[in-house]
């Protein structure tokens, strides 16, 4: 890997989330006249996504030139250095729709396309949960504390999360319920926040499916950081395929995917 | 009804919540050294949970005496004046201990067994969902905003919400997969926040079961003071079936009841 300081990324990195947030926060809760806020022409947060991910790239083109940009909104730019950021402006756009304040900012750099180091911001709350190498950290407002995943080692004690039940389909979802079966505790509907509560040890499993590398490339870092598990559904790193699991520890990590596998 | 200034006791509210927040904080995401957070042969939020809700009471008792307490840690009190509060310290148990920051605080206040005053409040996002009348409003660190129901009244443009979608069990299931095929998106996970972002105008449906009085009281007036329907899956306020339904609009409360019904 070439070389490149981390912190001072990661220093970067917080730039981008706060140029980020500044650019969505008058838009969230605005819902005034939208009658249905599902069905006007266009992707609802489309005018929050983008003036985020314009502010973002703005200051990656000038701070970082040679860096290659893979977005949601925008086709990607192609890296001239190897080093590369991929960026979700607005993860879960479902729940930001709808009020909930779990809704992220998701930004990655990745180093010939593998992910090292992720942050995921959440503006209205003032939370940031960052990670690479072994350095995971939580900021909000008032302080910063160090992320670590829980100890728990057996699907009968463990609580998982995932984003809708209703998102498995065929297949998937009869691999999915009888995971679902073993588990002490699912919870729904946090999209990648999911994966910021296993890192600070409140949640212990997320399985998922139908992901995108702008969804998922920041977890990554955040996640192994925080000393948990993250891989697809088979234990590699083959993150085209949007399948996506994430364990505490090694032992529910295996026992997870041993359910998957049927 | 006798005379009461209820802006006097919604002043009140805030006290209690005051108390209830400060109880509660040091012990969100305190997960360290819990292994096993469900089976450690108590609640795991018990702790923060009685110490909210015995801070509440001492205050009730001491300036309101006259006045009952319906709580879910501790025996009742009977009123001696037709006044009672409704408390439940943590609404939201499972969040909770997953550290998902949409917990609730919910306060209300009841004039023989009717609630007439609300209060949901969040103390990590330092929100406040208050209702009586037909003032609701939105009370965050920084502003104060009044709370409007959006203008949804179809079905097909709705943006449901439920816990969990496997609380539902026998004939309550297929009721609610009858209505959940006509919902244009469903959101799970979050108790008593659900209501509170319909009174906000995010969320336009939220359909539940198992309730008890401590989980609901504290809803209706905001959700009515925001202009919201909310009844038991009948129509009615026969709320010790634990079922209840909230509605943007009286078009879309109907259509869900019709849908429930079969």
């Amino acid at each position: 890997m070439s070389e490149r300081d981390l912190q001072e990324e990661l220093a970067f990195a917080h730039q981008l989330a706060d140029a980020a947030g500044a650019a969505i926060l008058p838009h969230f809760r605005n819902l005034s006249g939208v009658e249905n806020k599902l069905d006007i022409g266009f992707d609802p947060v489309t005018i929050a996504d983008r003036a985020a991910e314009t502010a973002m790239r703005e200051r990656i083109i000038a701070h970082r030139p040679q860096d290659g940009i893979l977005g949601e909104e925008f086709p990607s730019i192609a890296s001239r250095n190897g080093w590369s950021w991929t960026l979700d402006p607005i993860d879960g756009t479902r729940g930001f729709i709808a009020g909930t304040p779990v809704w992220c900012v998701l930004i990655a750099l990745t180093f010939e396309d593998r992910p090292v180091l992720g942050m995921v911001s959440q503006p209205y709350i003032k939370e940031r949960f960052t990670g690479f190498g072994d350095l995971a950290e939580l900021s909000t407002h008032s302080r910063k504390s160090r992320l670590q995943v829980s100890t728990v080692d057996d699907l009968s004690s463990a609580i998982m999360a995932t984003t809708d039940p209703h998102l498995f389909e065929g297949g998937e979802a009869i691999q999915f319920a009888r995971l679902r079966e073993k588990i002490r505790l699912t919870r729904y509907g946090m999209d990648a926040y999911a994966y910021a509560l296993l890192a600070a040890g409140g949640i212990d499993l997320v399985v998922e499916t139908g992901l995108g590398l702008h969804d998922l490339h920041a977890l990554v870092p955040v996640v192994r950081a925080a000393g948990g598990t993250i891989t697809d559904w088979s234990g590699g790193d083959d993150y085209q395929k949007g399948q996506l699991i994430a364990a505490a520890t090694p032992a529910l990590h295996q026992q997870a995917m041993k359910r998957l596998a049927g």
